[in-house]
């Protein structure tokens, strides 16, 4: 390409041409005008959809690799993997002529009913922004763009395209932007999504702070914005506040409308120049890159694809149980060689292997888990059971067949799961429940053989009320293409499993944070939970739940000792040993989590702050090194306007889940909290607790009575001049507040009258 | 007094003087100008105290009756009842020259936390709203000025001076200002106390909205608004906002200030007038009014006290037991005559009658609960147990003695309760605990006698771990100076009791609404609770509870039985027959709770409506009637900004609590839900739903395909132009519009056109 500057580039285009440069010419285009080529962009968080640029339907895209999507690649905890998944996306992209990839979505899960869910990496802002920042470098390392999305707060479908997410700072700086800061900081993408909804009242297109301020001043973002797909509502608005690229093709009505805008005065031509020059900066920074040296391998990708749809699934629970005859009860799984299995369910045979809506792709090909488990077991017998999208009662043939299939197997593997159209884009489910006519035949199958594996397709989580019946339970999510033969590896223990929920499971609904503020109402959402999403609600609350954030076993057992923690300036370190205790080899996700037991404001016992996975031989030991930078111990600081690190003791707990702390250690950390010089609006209590007015002020208060004290602390000092008998004049006041900022002088005189005023105030409170 | 009008009057005072009014003399009197006479005003939700207007101290007022305060007048449910006790204090307070009484409080209690919930009446908007009218109107027949207080959701003691209660605005509405609302409509008082804290940012002392829009705007309050004492932060902003006179006595410096801030144009005089008139008229209302005409009995009102006492107690609950050596259990209460009881605990000597902080009554006498059960029993053994304010371990042998005596027994009264400075105006809760002593000692009593009654003295809910160990468990409150007696009253079965939960009282602090967002952070604490205080929250996310709302048991049963609902032009009217089913006279409380299925806005499964009180003879029916107006079927539309109905199926519950439904009808309700005209800004949805242009735009949507119909639904109207290859003009577009807001002419045309451009869109969808 030419070595002309964006400037120059735009700097020679007409006022019409800039204003179509930032639209798409297309679905899935943008402009291409003279000096600047045009992108092809594609959906394809888990995989790329290419669709002709004059489609703008769902279905129907060139076939690519549907590696599983980010609610799996969320629950291998695996961040190195993540990478390498983003990086097969980038070369298939790359080879298919696709310059970004619109993925990957790193939005929050404040609740599990989010129609979205399965395309979304968590609950938790951290796991979310590490997942999402490894793919971003995975498909960026493939000389293609990622569009991490959507910025923010769309964390649900219903009215996405009108409805306000009502959020406080706190919550939206700890959590909500939170996996888009790392993001951006860590991983630098090309592109950021602007999302459909608003954010307390404004359009996030139309937000110059959240747009410009936060994301490019505070972030140091320096790639393009997107619009969501018709997000736009005000386009000279989304402009003005740093929304450059609208999509997908706004037409000849709105090139004619932003010129009409410049024209007037309405929209500046430099608001315009500057969103154009980043259209231009990301043709050239598509068209300059190298992509992948070789061509791909869609053999490979799919044993990829495979190899972490293996990783995702969390084994719940695998409970001893006895076998007719034996004596010595034993877990299900891994399923004995020789075991005589029936799988039982339709989902066996139909894998769901992906979402409805937008991110769907084309497969290369689709293995199901039946001929999978075939391979293993010749002899199986398999009874579909249920019919998936039909209700209880409708199929009580399948049913009876897979009773008396069931009935006599050594071991039943129970597929149970959501139907596609239970999860989509577009639209939030409204319970968490499993098809009734799962969950009846699933307790008439127990009923006369209780050694069932039940294995679960879900996007996003679902009610196991069966739980404590079920001696083996495998969460196996969607897993993308090659999910059936990952299911079968983690069933026969070919591969150990190592997956960790991403997501806390509850045993209902109504346990959840959002479960009264969700979808919200009037147009309005109120994220009421604050920053207590996920499992911080249930931790803080000691709410019981089904399984907890973190939680997934192993074929093997690991022991945690040793834990030392050192204190750098930059990071704390948590070092610890790490020990495969068991009798195969296995990977085991070590987590560090922080916590405090006082603090200026509200927090959970523990939050996420570091995870790392390690690979064990058994009896093998490692040491495992977390590092925690000191920035996660921050929280934001609403008075302040920005990050604060509380000081003193913190707790830091290691251990295989949110409620399986295995060592924990205190240590201490300097803080950053601000000393605020007094002013008209401290209270007495503030005045006590100052520096330098604290020793004066002390000795008047502890002469007051003490139910009188209590209250008396509480009094601003600014009203002080107006409390009867306590002679406070307003020169004094100032020259108290003056001892405090420093700008006293002859403060000795002054603070001897104040201290005699607070003092006769003794007698006096408010009521 | 002069027939002047108080703007003659004020129209002949100087600007000084105008300022010097708007302001306290002293500690309780308002200034003494020509033509206007001092007011003289007393604290006192529950008894009058009057003290030396120089005298700002908390104890040392004049004796007054000190009857239950407002946790127990709450727990009554009786208004009837409530206006006799508003009606004694009123007595009281004209007798002593106080022309105004600072009460009721009817603050909502969002946490069992805040330190001053025994000054405020229930959890429920409802109860509150007519257990404070009736007190207001009880206070105000004796010509004496009620206060109701404190405007508005001053619902925590912490920063109070200081915190923004952030609010959502149907919250706020519904919940908050809600008792307000009916203290004013209803009972009309004299004066309101304007509250220390701020909403949602500004202090409610100087938000014209709260204290002007709202409370004499649209609820026609036509009295004057008084600070809280020392409430002020800008007096001039709080002038304009319409806060008519400042508490106590901000002095000489306040005076000049305000003389400056009229000559400088920094406050209009007008606004100066407008609370000086108010202060007159308030001062002319005082010195007119008739006064009773009768002295007051002390002696009566001790009964009154008594009377009131006996209401509130809750009897939660009375489990038969067998006592040894017989065969048939019966429940411990009323207490056998010739039963051989044991007192245990100080509380049963040393009653705790009343809260700390401004409230605080000197009673006339103080009766305790072991006096008058001796006048029972006279052969009762007592042993204090523990010491007030001590910890466990403190009093071996206090607690061996009562165990001792505890042993041998038929039945122990075990009192227990929190200690004085364990609630107390400025200062929160931090758990809702017994003393670790007492529970302590209760255990151990139980473990060498079963047959345990306790009796609790609590301000605001405790946790009752040991709840269901022991058979009967009474819920004392603080009763005020004839509390003791009372007790021995219900104890003794010469009186029924009647007294029900106005709090629901949680098994633990963490399963509350409010229990990660109290008392705040940064100055700041967010309502998430939303609408879900109290019973709401604990029906809605169906948590179990320890006692919930409405529950109280009695000595009789009662029977409910024929329920029938009609609907009025201005209310519901559910009538039912309840019968006295036992054996002794008993008053019930029967309440009515509204609730639907189906909502625009999220709502509670039930929400009181109304509720009586029915005394009745054993064996005796009688048909109760309650009236539900239809304006407790609104909800507050933030989308509108006015109080809605919605229209169609209500659920009208009717039973003994909020979870013990006797008897359910579904009733048909006309609603007056907006017809909006469609926008821009409406969906494709709405205008599916739009009476006049829902019909064209339908049969475009049926051609699409399902999954792109969904997401194509909820876009905005104003977008179409701007969807590739739709079509829609925006000439086309205002067309639609027109048809629905009645506005088109030639629409046929027009329609056919839109309804064939959205039909084009049917393969597309966004992402």
């Amino acid at each position: 390409m030419t070595s002309a500057t964006p400037a120059d580039v735009v700097g020679r285009l007409t006022v019409e041409q800039k204003a179509r440069l930032v639209g798409g010419a297309s679905y899935w285009t943008t402009a291409d005008l003279p000096g600047v080529p045009a992108v092809f962009l594609a959906d394809g968080p888990h995989g790329v959809r290419r669709l002709d640029p004059a489609n703008g339907a769902i279905a129907g895209a060139d076939p690519a690799t549907c590696f599983p999507p980010a609610v799996a690649l969320g629950a291998t905890f695996d961040v190195r993997l993540a990478e390498r998944v983003g990086a097969a996306i980038g070369a298939e992209a790359a080879e298919r002529g696709v310059g970004v990839v619109l993925g990957p979505g790193v939005n929050i899960k404040r609740s599990p009913l989010c129609g979205r869910n399965f395309e979304y990496v968590s609950e938790d802002p951290l796991l979310a922004g590490h997942v999402g920042a490894a793919l971003v470098n995975g498909i960026q390392s493939a000389g293609v763009g990622a569009c991490v999305k959507h910025f923010v707060a769309n964390d649900q479908e219903t009215e996405r395209l009108r409805v306000s997410a009502d959020i406080d700072e706190r919550t939206l700086r700890e959590i909500h932007l939170r996996p888009f800061q790392r993001v951006v900081t860590e991983a630098r993408p090309w592109t950021v999504m602007s999302s459909y909804n608003r954010v307390n009242g404004t359009y996030v297109g139309e937000d110059p702070r959240l747009l410009t301020r936060v994301l490019r001043d505070e972030w140091g973002f320096d790639g393009l914005v997107m619009s969501d797909w018709l997000a736009v509502n005000d386009r000279t608005a989304a402009l003005r506040a740093g929304l450059d690229l609208e999509m997908p093709a706004p037409g000849e009505a709105r090139v004619r409308q932003l010129v009409g805008a410049v024209s007037s005065g309405d929209l500046p031509e430099q608001d315009l120049d500057r969103a154009a020059e980043r259209v231009v900066a990301l043709a050239r920074r598509v068209h300059d890159a190298e992509g992948p040296a070789d061509a791909t391998d869609l053999v490979d990708h799919h044993e990829l694809a495979r190899e972490a749809a293996t990783r995702a699934i969390v084994l719940l629970r695998n409970e001893p149980v006895a076998r007719d005859g034996e004596t010595t009860p034993a877990p299900l799984l891994p399923l004995a060689k020789d075991a005589r299995v029936a799988v039982v369910g339709e989902l066996a045979r139909t894998p769901r292997y992906q979402g409805a809506g937008s991110s769907q792709v084309v497969p290369t090909r689709l293995d199901d888990a039946l001929t999978a488990l075939t391979q293993d077991f010749p002899d199986l017998a398999f009874a579909p059971g249920y019919a998936l999208g039909r209700e209880a009662g409708d199929d009580t043939a399948l049913a009876a067949e897979a009773i008396a299939e069931a009935s006599d197997a050594d071991v039943v593997l129970f597929f149970a799961g959501l139907p596609d159209d239970a999860e989509a884009e577009g639209r939030d489910r409204t319970h968490i429940d499993l098809p009734t006519v799962q969950v009846d035949l699933l307790e008439s199958v127990l009923d006369v053989n209780p050694r069932v594996v039940v294995v679960l397709s879900n996007g996003s989580v679902v009610r196991l009320p069966f739980a404590d019946r079920v001696p083996a339970l495998v969460e196996g999510w969607l897993l993308g293409q090659a999910g059936g033969p990952a299911t079968a590896d983690v069933l026969t223990g070919r591969v150990n499993p190592s997956g960790r929920l991403s997501e806390t499971i509850p045993h209902r609904l109504a346990d959840g944070p959002a479960y009264l503020d969700f979808p919200g109402e009037d147009l309005h959402v109120r994220y009421a939970e604050g920053v207590f999403v996920g499992h911080r609600w249930y931790d803080a609350r000691d709410i019981d739940v089904a399984f907890p954030f973190g939680h997934g076993l192993s074929y093997t057992t690991f022991g945690y000792e040793g834990l030392t923690v050192t204190t750098g300036d930059d990071a704390l370190r948590a070092t610890l040993t790490v020990t495969n205790t068991g009798d195969v080899p296995g990977r085991e996700v070590v987590q560090c989590y922080l916590g405090r037991d006082t603090s200026a404001v509200a927090r959970p016992p523990r939050v996420l702050a570091a995870f790392d996975v390690v690979e064990l031989e058994p009896g093998e030991s490692r040491r495992v090194e977390l590092t925690v930078p000191l920035g996660e111990l921050s929280h934001w600081s609403t008075r302040d306007g920005r990050w604060v690190t509380e000081g003193g003791t913190w707790r830091v707990d290691v251990g295989a889940s949110s409620r399986d702390v295995r060592e924990s250690r205190e240590v201490q950390v300097p803080g950053d909290d601000a000393v605020r010089p007094l002013t008209r609006g401290s209270t007495l209590r503030e005045a006590a607790a100052d520096p330098t007015a604290g020793p004066l002020v002390n000795g008047a208060l502890e002469a007051m009575d003490e139910d009188v004290r209590e209250m008396a602390l509480a009094i601003p000092l600014g009203r002080m001049p107006f409390v009867p008998d306590a002679g406070v004049s307003e020169k004094q006041l100032a020259d108290l507040i003056a001892l405090s900022d420093g700008s006293a002088g002859r403060f000795k005189r002054t603070a001897a009258k104040v201290l005699g005023s607070v003092s006769a105030r003794r007698r006096h409170g408010p009521r």
